[in-house]
């Protein structure tokens, strides 16, 4: 791809820390400017070599090529409203939000006219990790970013962003913010939200110690999520708020079944559900293990 | 500890096999007899030098001292009555089930008078691998095990096995059977299930392979549970039912607390209640790990 001149990361995190790092890694950008709340966050990202200056978001963006806001979503709309006048008719913005729809009401309330500028987008990655210290140049290695663009947006719009992505190593595809926002609702918000139940039933329980005492990896893995960035996921669910819960009657409606047939105790029944969950689940692993390893 | 002469471990998979090759790793144990269903698998054990031979389970025991059954629940009755009439008087046996007050049930009615050998116990690790091949000597490090003791057991039958965990790297504890079967079914057996109920919720979709195509690594991780051993997880889910169903219900009401903070879109308390998990979850996390660590 084309390098980029001068790219801004609004929200020097994880997402977009990674985002920067994989990009210089293959040499693919100039300069680098960050954006964001934390004066000690981007000062290490600094001195990590991620970004090499520091700008409020309206003199960041001017004279910048590529921008990636990279907050979480409750941060999108005052973020974009401050970069608007400011933006070169030839800068691409996307964005890292985990949900699409709206976050392309937010932009286009905010962006007015420059909407055409905006390409959203959703990298399906992530960590229990969070801010600078935590970007990884390999983050998006054989992972995949979702594009929702828009009908104003220009097929070099879209091609430029999807350039970028592709050369931190993730596989695009396109899809409406709907089918991504369903999608997603059921294979990340959903688990979050069990994730973090389960850390309620334990904290809420009459003795909290114990049970934690005898907690196994298994506990580690099932409620990694519940150590997620608070203030993204309150955004993230909040923001997907009616695909999620469709999603979560759906999940009521496999656990009763499940829950069925341990009350009948039906071995037979679940032997059959065991096994096709083990046999499918194995078989999705070793082509998403695969997919990482083409990538890297 | 003294040396085992004979140890007898039927079912050589990660749990037995694991606690054969910790003693044997230390030097701990003389002899290392299996007895197990697939030729296959014990053959990989011997070749793996987990096992010197392998037998019947009642030519097994004869002459051995220490037995540990690590089979599935479902299979104990049977190993249990097979055993009773060939186990030397010194010989002490113990399990690894992940239910306790099942198979106490199941051993008392099995070996009779015989019940005073038995130590029931729970060693709290796993994995999803499972055979032979899965074992390691250093999968008890670090990790707890639960003894529930039966009330004919002598104090040096419970030394016996509590030092043979120990030898393993284990913490050794005691409960009755219905604290551990309450505490495994919130922090194990639950997550198992929701585990399930997740992979059970893709795999019914009108469009699976899309949903599977844009999972992440928090998908991968919440779901581990569900590559679980089917016969396993079926005989311990079923032999601690009613446990598992009353913790069922404690997540339905937690999972109903959370979800009306979704649909009231009450962004204070999700942020209260994910700073809150995350929070106790790392500090948990903290100690889990230093625990592994010291018993490195």
């Amino acid at each position: 791809m084309q390098p980029i001149e001068r790219l801004v990361v609004v929200g020097v995190g994880l997402i977009g820390g990674s985002f920067a790092a994989a990009l210089r890694a293959r040499g693919l950008v100039r300069e680098v400017v960050g954006v964001g709340r934390s004066a000690a966050n981007l000062e290490s990202a600094r001195s990590l070599g991620i970004i090499d200056a520091s700008a409020d978001v309206a003199e960041a963006v001017r004279g910048a090529d590529f921008v990636l806001l990279a907050t979480p979503v409750g941060q999108m709309p005052a973020m974009l409203e401050a970069m608007r006048d400011h933006l070169a008719p030839h800068a691409v913005v996307t964005d890292g939000g985990s949900t699409k729809a709206r976050v392309v009401d937010l932009a286009r309330a905010a962006l007015g006219a420059r909407i055409a500028q905006f390409v959203p987008g959703h990298p399906i990655a992530g960590s229990d990790r969070s801010g600078a210290a935590a970007a990884d140049a390999r983050l998006y290695h054989g992972r995949r970013t979702v594009l929702t663009p828009v009908p104003e947006n220009t097929a070099a719009t879209i091609a430029r962003v999807r350039e970028a992505w592709s050369a931190c190593g993730a596989e695009v595809v396109e899809m409406t913010p709907a089918q991504h926002d369903a999608t997603l609702a059921t294979m990340s918000h959903l688990p979050h939200v069990l994730a973090y139940a389960m850390m309620q039933q334990v904290l809420d329980d009459a003795d909290p110690a114990t049970l934690l005492d005898n907690a196994g990896t298994g506990f580690r893995d099932f409620t990694r999520l519940a150590s997620s960035q608070p203030e993204m996921w309150r955004d993230i669910l909040l923001s997907n708020r009616d695909a999620l819960l469709a999603a979560m009657d759906s999940f009521d409606a496999s656990a009763r079944r499940l829950r069925e047939a341990i009350e009948q105790s039906d071995a037979g029944r679940l032997d059959a559900l065991f096994t096709r969950s083990r046999t499918e689940r194995d078989a999705w692993l070793a082509r998403f293990d695969a997919r990482a390893k083409d990538g890297a």
